[in-house]
């Protein structure tokens, strides 16, 4: 998925930023709401909101990015007592209804958002993913997610969560279903528009799915017209080995959160093989990789900050969030055990991928639980450069920032950060024309390779001329 | 829900304002999209929107409301031909989508949406909601609909439509879980946003729902935090019986659509007593009369309008969306059939009350497929302004505005009728403070009378002093 038009003076091809947040007091799990550079952004308001995008787009960041759930995590101490208190991604709001009103206040900037495949039909999501796309001309990108909450599930209707590899089962039949109304279902010819015979659209180029899978089941045609990009860019962040077979056929990007350089080529290499074997190119899936950062003029000034954030963590919070996404409640569990013997498929996200980076796995659990709300890179801006040029040297192809103190944050990194991040070619200084995917890859619509391609009627096939 | 803060100058409480719109290419089904003062509006595009929604609040209307569907209209000729060649509210996108774009440029307008009780899990929908009445600031209102479409149920994986009086026990079911999510699960006092113990709320004031309904199950609570109106207004629009029922216990709004202000007298005393059956004052309902209407300068303007409106009409859309309301395919029907044998409860809508309004039913199939695209009033600002007059005589508390000759027309109606609504004391000249239910009713939240009152937590009676 490479966009060769925008290589720089260098000769390279900038990374793509995105911002890494949710729409919920605290904008990364485990990060205190109240600290000095996090409080000053209200989510419940759409001015916070549009100052933050404005600020985005003048920095040149690709997209906003909002991860999502929609439960809460109730592991640690068998209650959801410790994350209502420090509200760790609770109460958490619907980001994609944030996606029209910051469209009015950006030109360019993307809008990826997490959405499970529990949380509504496959229809209704693309049906608003489709509107979300009209509206902002094809800004738009949907993380994939399948929930592993068992209160998301339960808020939903279902008794239980389901294992690992049925949700991914599920996530496949629903992408299929996304897949066949947006891809399939409206040929190109199918809008006619016409003026003079008030004729808005050809009835033999809009066609029912009839899907019927082993989870969703949809008559379509799609209720919306093709949008510009017709399907979100897709991003996947699963790293067990079924999500990462998931990503490999559908993903255009990932997340990964790898812990060095090394790390991230192998979870490269590995992908690579993945997506050649699905007939995929290997430069078809970006790579981001999460960056979270505290910077300053000086690296003392960026040290004092850091400093801060970690006098205002609160090891309760990093706790909830931990043992929910570990499944193990830790409050019952010493913090000096190593987590070695843990099996890595049953962990999520970054949780996995620090377990398996961890030479010998002989971290314990105390390490693994502050690594997380521990910044990667503290320093100037020369320092956060040269962290993101060691991952592009061994394939990286975006970064997703995060701000552990707060989006305030955001000021430092625009003034220091930026401006030496494009000095050196890892950064655009302008943005490309087109739709988010445009952008990304010189295309509009996902390519000939990718699956829901497969969907897409040919004139002839079908019987027209 | 009457506020009698905003009496005019005439002693008269002026009624609200509701613009009647899609998201789709023609505002009013069998309304053609290519007419001149409908095609500027392109649905697809913020721009648009933004420019409506200003329109409106310059003219003091309360809201916009938009109607929805998730399906296709398929029933006449046993196929979707007509309505996509015809854009009979196909294709349509998601109208939710809009709110927080369109609250950019508004501070005052309400944002009124259909949403069926089938496209998504009430846990799912109360939470977007509750994000929309955040990022509004309490400015959010939700038409409860029961879809009768064959095609949605089977988009969304049913085989096929459930029986009417299922759709209202569904319907029952949902709310409850939207009641106890948003009214129930956070008492008053949940969120702390202490900013110098960084705790941001209070487990033991945030409760678990544990609904298991006949249709919906969810465990809770709410992941949003209490919104300014917690609930959104409730609308319903349902004239059959089962709808009358549901509409007098959970409705704050109805829309109706009678042919004379006799016909509206008879529903609204009907409800009234229905309402008092269910514990509520008879106010705690306002009623919304369809008025659509073409204006003009002079008599005669507004009837050449509404004679190019009459010469644009394609019969073909008109008898798409009617045979669909009907669930009878007019294609295989002598037009000229009295539909007085009709059995009503099997009609949705506007066309059920039309049918009930016609004298001795002798209305046939061709007047009331006709009646449906024919303007009720065209004339002048005082013609309307009589007419509206009419309606408040017998009790209705509001309209719903249509165009059918395209928003455009929304100009003409400010300019000629707004003024002479708002000199007689119809239509307000400025906005009460506060959110869309305040300025209605003069409470944020719903009445201590209403179902999901019944849900809210006093601290005493759970333990707490």
């Amino acid at each position: 998925m490479q966009n060769d038009d925008h290589d720089t003076a260098q000769g390279r091809r900038p990374l793509r930023f995105a911002l890494f947040t949710t729409n919920s007091p605290s904008g990364f799990p485990g990060s205190p709401w109240s600290q000095p550079l996090a409080r000053d952004h209200d989510y419940r308001s759409l001015d916070s909101w549009m100052d933050l995008a404005r600020k985005l787009e003048a920095a040149r960041f690709d997209t906003i990015f909002w991860a999502d759930h929609s439960g809460v995590y109730d592991t640690y101490e068998g209650s959801r007592d410790a994350t209502v208190r420090q509200a760790v991604q609770f109460p958490i709001n619907d980001p994609s209804a944030l996606v029209s009103a910051l469209a009015t206040v950006t030109e360019h900037l993307g809008f990826a958002f997490s959405a499970n495949v529990i949380q509504e039909p496959p229809f209704s999501f693309a049906r608003r993913v489709a509107t979300l796309d009209h509206l902002t001309k094809g800004r738009v990108a949907w993380n994939i997610v399948t929930s592993f909450q068992m209160s998301a599930w339960r808020n939903v209707g279902h008794e239980t969560v389901a294992g690992h590899a049925e949700r991914y089962a599920r996530a496949a039949d629903y992408v299929d279903v996304v897949y066949k109304l947006l891809e399939g279902s409206w040929e190109d010819r199918a809008v006619v528009r016409d003026l003079t015979t008030g004729i808005y659209a050809d009835p033999s180029a809009i066609h029912s799915i009839d899907h019927v899978g082993e989870f969703y089941s949809s008559a379509g045609p799609a209720v919306t017209e093709p949008s510009p990009q017709r399907l979100p860019v897709l991003f996947q962040a699963g790293s067990s080995s079924d999500g990462r077979a998931f990503a490999a056929r559908n993903a255009e990007a990932i997340f990964i959160g790898a812990k060095n350089p090394r790390g991230a080529a192998s979870v490269i290499d590995d992908m690579r093989a993945r997506v050649r074997d699905e007939g995929r190119h290997s430069d078809d899936l970006l790579v981001f990789q999460q960056l979270s950062c505290i910077v300053g003029r000086t690296e003392e000034e960026a040290k004092a900050k850091a400093e801060e954030l970690r006098a205002s963590i609160n090891d309760e919070a990093n706790l909830a969030y931990t043992s929910a996404t570990m499944g193990l409640d830790l409050s019952a569990v010493d913090l000096d055990t190593p987590i070695g013997q843990l099996d890595t498929d049953a962990m999520q996200g970054k949780l996995r991928a620090l377990a398996e980076a961890a030479p010998d796995k002989a971290w314990t659990f105390r390490e693994v639980v502050s690594t997380l709300t521990a910044p990667q890179v503290v320093g100037t801006g020369e320092q956060i450069a040269d962290y993101v040029e060691a991952y592009a040297a061994v394939g990286v192809t975006g970064m997703n920032v995060a701000f552990l103190n707060g989006l305030g944050e955001l000021e430092d990194f625009t003034r220091y950060a930026v401006p030496e991040l494009q000095r050196r070619g890892l950064m655009q200084t302008e943005y490309l024309p087109g739709t988010l995917r445009e952008k990304w890859s010189g295309s509009p619509r996902v390519n000939e390779r990718h699956p829901a391609a497969s969907y897409r009627r040919i004139a002839a096939e079908i019987g027209h001329s």
